[in-house]
């Protein structure tokens, strides 16, 4: 949840500009771009003129009020005409995002005849006598369901499940990209939780694991903790878990850059919605000396102390921790009168985090960091990779922990958490989280070649 | 289902043979295939030795025992060495037979921030205001849910959903190769009708339309009913309705080729599970004269008379109908002294008809069919392919009606129906669907493009 919330305000369009075609123009668009406050990210030449270069300029902005700021600025560079609007957005949407495609060319009747019938008589009865071989000749085990009923989107919350859609398109885009993995988005139109944990089930056989994605707290914990004893495959809560494991790389980096570790340490949990307490149950598992907590929500605080954890109220938490995380979506909740000198802050709420960095470290933080960087896109990628290679039964904490630190090796000198476009990290992950399922003996011994005939 | 038993009992293997580099030895390898008995659909050169050439030969065969003896005569032939027997159908399942990928390339930050967060929120905004939106920016109305409950899979009968996955997948990469939909299959791990029917109208909002699959009779009938009139996107069970089109495509060019119309006459059905209802239900609406039918379950035949039909004993049935049509599964089951001068006979099962075209032609049949060529492949894909392109809230008669003659017309001379590799025909289908469906009032207006912002 947390990572989703970055810049949600946040809008990008393509400016299509022509250029004069002559040396430091496009310098001076630039900076007028960036003299409006507007964040570049790309430009493209998109054709030579005779006179004027076309080119695009993809932007960041904070609203629509901004894009008529940096275009009048624009407008007031001299051999530069703007030439249209483009909401690359919008344009990567159109169609949807992903395709279902078949895994080699359909040319001749030999083919359908092998893919189909007759040929395909034969595989179906080779699954039937031996079920295990539907992980050598199926899609089951490279398939994970990303599992919505829409009511927490990004950070929209309850949209609905069709307007979640992107969202979890988005997902199964990642999935393809960094590891390979079929993401297949099911969208459940019920708030009912015996409903949704009825439905998945009903259809489980079709996956080798189950992404719950987006769903409200509290809900989400039992529909997970249900879902995850009841079936054989692993289930996993992405906005808790995925969350927790980028969290967790993040605080092991943080207190090496401090030079201590933390496993006696107090942690504080500032907010107990889905991400706080993914987070707080890694910890607890992890091993952390004392884990504490606070939430608005009184209920939160019950699953909370349920969990292991010592709910306390804000100042309280704020005493006692040596470590504090946040995730609240509340901007500026810390005050710096609030922070304890030598603490380690992780304030993870985006766009705006609950105190700065530079606050906290000049209300004598020992370290401070936003959320900007921890993108659960780091963990859940290599989670499910490495659970599918091992045909685990679960997700236990032992391959959350293993992901954790293999996200936080890959973090090199000024990141907390490496860039999520580094395929590296994602392989090591899933190596690290299969070796983790056989080492908690949650993994499925393979089946063997199948027999001759 | 009709389809789906042919050629059951056949396996294909590939055999890869050293051949000596000089003319003819190919024509001799292949002759003596022939003479025992196998069916070579391919060669391919593997690579060119000093004195022996490798080629592979795939060749289908009755059984194991075929194969053993086509390897004996293989071995006669001077100048060619048997290298490898490949099994070709377990190579081409091995990971499965589909994909769902990324429709672009995900290569930095930017395209992850369009895709994602912080671009994709307003992606989910635009949707959630106007939900009409996800035809244009999901991939929602390119998406078809292929459900089974594995109760019908083929002609194996109840295996199981999983063992029934490569039987879905084979539908996908059907919708992928040849009309570029993207096929989901779904297995339902129950034989419960209503918790079938909840399953699928709790997921409904992800796909664009349902295809039902490999259901048994009599439960599919009524899931297919309750589906249809429940949900808002088009629902069709292709044992019963794509198999019915392709029969009425047959039957069109099966009394074009006699010479007659066959409005008025009656036809009789022989065998009344999902296809032969599928069948007889498409052929009242089509508006023959008189439908009768008879099958061995009494139960089917209470289900007939309710959809129009009239049940009769078998040989009633073949005294009544000027065309039969014969969907049973059982070989012989017809006699030449059951034929009637002058009758048109499709006897549809497969591996073996009911009664080979040549016995019921010499009974005095004016035309005779197997069903080798019926395959529901022919009209699935442009029947979906035309009902997403509607944005229809069903698939209804008129538009199985247009399908059928789109097919009719595109065989040529020698032709019952044409091949399914001819993609034109699926174009000509879904065009022909997507205009009955505006015509017969099933077809959602387009949205509006989206406003900017």
């Amino acid at each position: 949840m947390l990572q989703i919330e970055k810049g949600i305000d946040k809008i990008v369009k393509t400016i299509r500009v022509l250029i004069l075609d002559q040396p430091g123009y496009l310098g001076r668009v630039a900076t007028a771009v960036g003299n409006a406050g507007g964040n570049i990210t790309d430009t493209h030449l998109v054709s030579y003129g005779f006179e004027y270069n076309t080119r695009d300029l993809t932007v960041f902005l904070d609203d629509e009020a901004h894009l008529q700021t940096v275009l009048a600025e624009i407008g007031t560079v001299e051999g530069v005409i703007i030439s249209e609007i483009i909401d690359p957005v919008l344009e990567l949407h159109r169609g949807g995002k992903i395709r279902v495609k078949s895994r080699f060319p359909v040319d001749s009747l030999a083919t359908i005849r092998k893919l189909y019938t007759p040929g395909v008589a034969k595989v179906c009865k080779l699954i039937e006598q031996k079920p295990e071989l539907r992980y050598l000749y199926t899609s089951i085990g490279n398939t994970v369901a990303i599992v919505t009923n829409g009511t927490a989107i990004l950070g929209l919350g309850d949209i609905g499940p069709v307007a979640g859609m992107p969202v979890m398109e988005g997902k199964a885009v990642l999935f393809d990209a960094l590891v390979g993995i079929n993401g297949v988005p099911i969208l459940i139109d019920s708030k009912d939780t015996e409903e949704i944990i009825r439905t998945v089930k009903a259809i489980a056989p079709t996956f080798g694991a189950i992404k719950l994605e987006d769903i409200a707290a509290p809900e989400c914990f039992e529909i997970e903790r249900r879902l995850d004893a009841e079936l054989d495959i692993p289930v996993m809560h992405d906005d808790q878990h995925g969350t927790a494991t980028v969290a967790l790389a993040a605080l092991l980096n943080a207190t090496k850059y401090v030079g201590k570790p933390f496993r006696n340490d107090c942690v504080g949990m500032v907010g107990l919605g889905a991400a706080g307490m993914g987070i707080s149950k890694l910890l607890i598992a992890y091993g952390v000396g004392r884990m504490v907590g606070n939430d608005i929500n009184p209920q939160e605080m019950e699953i909370f102390a349920k969990a292991g954890g010592v709910p306390l109220s804000l100042d309280e938490v704020m005493q006692a921790a040596d470590i504090v995380i946040c995730a609240t979506g509340q901007a500026d909740l810390l005050k710096p009168a609030m922070i304890r000198k030598g603490q380690i802050i992780l304030a993870l709420s985006n766009p705006r985090p609950e105190i700065s960095p530079e606050d906290a470290r000049g209300a004598g933080a020992a370290f401070a960091a936003d959320g900007r960087s921890v993108n659960n896109a780091l963990a859940f990628p290599g989670i499910f990779r490495g659970a599918l290679a091992a045909r685990a039964h679960r997700i236990c904490n032992r391959m959350k922990i293993a992901a954790a630190r293999a996200i936080a090796a890959f973090a090199v000198t000024g990141e907390l958490v490496p860039s999520i476009l580094n395929l590296d990290v994602h392989q090591a992950v899933a190596a690290a989280v299969e070796r983790a399922a056989f080492e908690a003996g949650v993994a499925r011994p393979r089946a063997e070649d199948v027999p001759e005939g």
